[in-house]
């Protein structure tokens, strides 16, 4: 296994309307989704970025992962998403490597996606997601 | 200006070869070159991944911007770099549009790339940073 790009950047913000004004009007990327993830507690609102994305995550519910998040460290980058070819096969190489898994088993993410978090012990403090869409 | 692509990740990290071990041994990355920064009193390891890149980054000195950052908040994402096509425009467009400048104009990055950082109290709360080759 070996991840092919960066499938998304995940950023929480405090004010998902604020924010998506900045990447809009300053950086000039195109919001074309917002959606509601309501297993991760989060409305999320996707751009594109080259063969990338950055997803902004609002929180729901002030004690979901993202309310949380914010809480203890404000605003900023919350998680990367690496996608790969076979989710399943991904988690099963990196669980045999001493990996430790947030999800054991792939769960549905934003846009239908497949996913999968890594623990942030495991993966030297950043919080690491795999994608795949199959 | 709008960015390319996601030009690198920047990630804090306490221990370069550590780290380095875990992105190419799990994770199925290459480490194609280490170098020191030493205006960002940086060394790091740089990962091609798609389009993109991932920097890791260990700081020679305690008191350098990546020493300070790993004493406050461990590791993590320290900062995410967009590819501009001509980074003297796309500062001078963001300044325009009320965004603080941590570097008002270009200076040399790894990579003898073209950079610049956008400071976090404009870009709701990650540090950016732009980056070109010309």
């Amino acid at each position: 296994m070996i991840p092919t790009h960066i499938e998304h950047i995940g950023i929480a913000v405090k004010n998902l309307h604020e924010s998506i004004r900045y990447y809009e009007d300053v950086l000039g990327l195109k919001c074309y989704k917002i959606e509601e993830v309501k297993d991760q507690k989060v409305r999320t609102a996707i751009f594109k970025i080259g063969e990338s994305k950055i997803e902004l995550l609002e929180t729901t519910d002030p004690d979901g992962p993202i309310g949380r998040f914010i809480k203890d460290k404000g605003e900023g980058v919350h998680h990367i998403a690496f996608a790969v070819n076979n989710i399943q096969e991904a988690l099963k190489e990196v669980r045999a490597k001493g990996v430790f898994l947030v999800d054991d088993k792939p769960r549905k993410g934003a846009e239908e996606l497949n996913i999968a978090f890594l623990h942030p012990r495991s993966t030297h403090g950043v919080l690491m997601e795999f994608c795949s869409d199959k």
